[in-house]
């Protein structure tokens, strides 16, 4: 018996320090990710959080993400994933994630899901239990409930941070001015300031 | 118009190449994956395969799997899928994925499910519906019903083809001398055999 | 002499097979890139063609692409570049690079540019010569001369093939249904189908 | 010779700091590894432990890891190495390395390698001085001196910290409840317990 | 409007954490770069320092680096620039980069430049405005103003500090030997000493 | 039975492709190395060619490579290996691996080994029989046996293609013009023309 543990402290030496790296939020991030937590239990590998989002809001829609922010155990394996609630006529207004690509998983309901590429064809799908469907990273998407009850589904994505720029607030929502935002986009004008009053940008 | 286009062409130049690679099973595999597929609809994007599978076998379990030979999508893109459904007292049994990391996503019923790390400690946990749960590569797993219905969950994994090492068979499943497995495992000979009787491997 | 060319031939089996991987356009791509050429010459690593471009269009624009496609040499390096020329008033309106991170390096003239962050925060600068500005990898941005004479810069990217999604084409320039559009975009209709006129779009 | 220091100064600025990354093992891990060790000696990038291990042990087996832990210098580097010693009739047994792939390279002896890939093919060779041989990562394997000397090899891997799943240890020598590792492998309750006796697990 | 909100904050709870990590060089580096700098503003992505350089040096020659210790927003994003003038008979002498490919942009003036394969062939052309050459990463490559006037590059690399090793300063700059120098080069001894007196190595 | 190989033909469907790819030497590389050999036997993954190679020259050297071209079972895997045999007296002469960071595993003999950083730091040892060392990728470096009898070592790689540049060769074995290599080396131009005589370089 202690001849075999004589064996095994060598393999043993190693420890589990090469199998994963929980984030330890506390710590600061580098360009790999958080630092490695010391301690870790099954419930750093655990997130028990993919309830029923609140979806009233205009969009009707909710996202809950499970992100290395939300679940540390993610750190360091280059994946994570989000569950979406979207009430009938519910939205996920065009988006991109600049650091992953995205796989929808249908749970129920209808959505109808597209993506533009780069040489701007369009890629559109209505979706429905049973279907998996891919947003590449960093295109354009958008997740509409197009049934006529609540739709489910959840996201993973090839990242442990995807990240997400949403168009409206990223054009919208903050103190870009209008001159240059219509200068970059041909919008109106009068388009440009209406939607900086709805999204809460400066004009 | 045509001076807009004139200036657009420039950068449709890169076209879509760039932002997704969909497999060509027919073409040859390189270590980053399958050659591209040159001609792409959103049926690429799109798996619709992730149906309840038969469980009326000894495990009492299914696996439907979307990796990239089932779903060429993913190619180059690090991520793919699996639909698991357990039937009562269902089980995947002790299996490791050579590469890739898995993260569970509970849909409906109970399923504990457990990984040991390379210092050998254990992992443990009962999940039920909203919780998700990893398992880091190449760590030994398994997945159990432990509820009193169905259950069911998806996987995915930081990887288009995770592989997937499964512990019996990889022992008892081939033509593997059972003198050898016998040395190399420390079990007892007659269970080796036993077990090579089980899942058809050459004594 | 005979002697010194028989150790030598040992470190020669290696040949420069593993220095630089010059793309065969003429091969199939696959997720690492295109096969490697088999004959290369100097020519191969040289690329002539970073001249002023034709700016007269209604951006006032020209983008010059050094991209995998117009100078293979870059194929499995990880870098790329591009020239910009800008008449008075000229932009290259909102836009992001699905696939890399953009380096701009000021020539002439004067430039203002931004890009917004995932948390909608603006970044943006008025450069002149001697300025470097980085874009990081799919976040939207705009290079705008804000001048009074000619501007030019040139960029480089962290990838052999960044692309490239022009926000006004891939919202407008395609078949994308406009009530999708509106949809997804909270755009008044009206502006929706005045732009798909702009940018030749259907309705 | 100021004048050339002049120069000369502008390429140093840049230091070793990007040629290496020595690891201090005092700092706290990332995903990528170790922090930089601020002043480095020769030393650091020598290990000075290659001796015969001690082999007076059940397995009458001895390995002699050069891991990041033991051997900072390769921190950031992508590789590890471990001696090997094999009594007359001693064994490695069944283990896989989840965190990279393993090369052997003999030294004296004779050992009979295998390894069992995904598709359960084995892969067997009884290997000889001159001959190198490779496991892939995370893929069940075993060493055994089936001469009728003392066997010697080297390893090398391709990461810094390749971590080794020994199976008899992830099964019989934790706290896993025998009950799970019976359905779970499939193995007779008896044997599970029997073992559990041999490695130190509680039933 | 709160609605709105409620909804994007979902989005920004991921914040710009996934979009880049500015270098804080106050931190301590890990293999992957510098830690992330808590609080970014524009000039974080800004660098001015591209001027013309003192070239009143015995090689004429003058380098501007931006690499992440002079441009702190570059870590982690893969890239990074330098700018080099050169009077009239101007060089940079044989250099490699371990650490990075380089990408030469002619910006005014003629430079002939050149690397040398694994393979020992020979890669030389002498460039003007609008040329860009390629040299791949480890290999041995100059740079020589061949024209009448100065001449002025920008150099990107596929690192965020690809390093920099001066042949001469490597052979003569420091306290290596001068008869190891002599056997492991062939140079003649004489031929050893005098550049060990130029460069202030020790005999 | 049948029911097992049921469930079991899930997880088959995966097969080994995902473990491994053997390099198909016929086929065209792209930047991820070799295409994958469709049907591998254990011998592609044994090389038997670590002998002791000829030393009968100027050098009294030999370097036994084992990289993809030889040994096709590491494509992909990111390792390779070499053997060196050095008579009293013998020299692996000034070089540099462009694609790999290497380390030394000492067999017999002794050797006295060093490396120059990019900041023109010396590390420098004399190794014997047990002692392992590290030499980054890009740097020059060398190995002398430096004891009164032949020495042995093993090479290992970061790469499955380490590339090697010998100094020599580089800057006399080719058609690299004469006072070129003297004005970017400061070598004077009677020792460049000797140096080219010795190595076949054409003045």
């Amino acid at each position: 018996m202690l001849q075999i543990l004589f064996l095994l402290s060598l393999f043993l030496s190693t420890s589990h320090a090469s199998d994963f790296c929980v984030a330890d939020l506390k710590g600061v991030k580098s360009p790999s990710g958080y630092p490695c937590k010391s301690h870790v239990t099954v419930d750093d590998f655990v997130f028990s959080g993919f309830k029923a989002g609140n979806t009233s809001n205009v969009f009707k829609a909710a996202l809950t993400p499970a992100f290395v922010d939300e679940f540390p155990g993610v750190n360091g394996l280059g994946f994570s994933a989000a569950r979406l609630d979207l009430d009938v006529g519910g939205i996920i207004p065009m988006h991109s994630h600049p650091s992953g690509s995205e796989l929808l998983i249908m749970v129920s309901g209808h959505i109808t899901a597209g993506f533009i590429a780069s040489d701007n064809s369009v890629f559109l799908k209505t979706l429905s239990k049973g279907d998996l469907m891919i947003f590449p990273q960093g295109l354009l998407h958008f997740q509409l409930n197009s049934g006529n009850r609540k739709a489910t589904a959840f996201f993973t994505y090839s990242s442990t941070n995807p990240g997400a720029q949403l168009l409206d607030l990223a054009l919208f929502g903050n103190n870009l001015d209008s001159v240059l935002v219509q200068k970059s986009t041909l919008l109106d004008l009068a388009q440009v300031k209406k939607l900086k009053g709805v999204f809460g940008g400066s004009y």
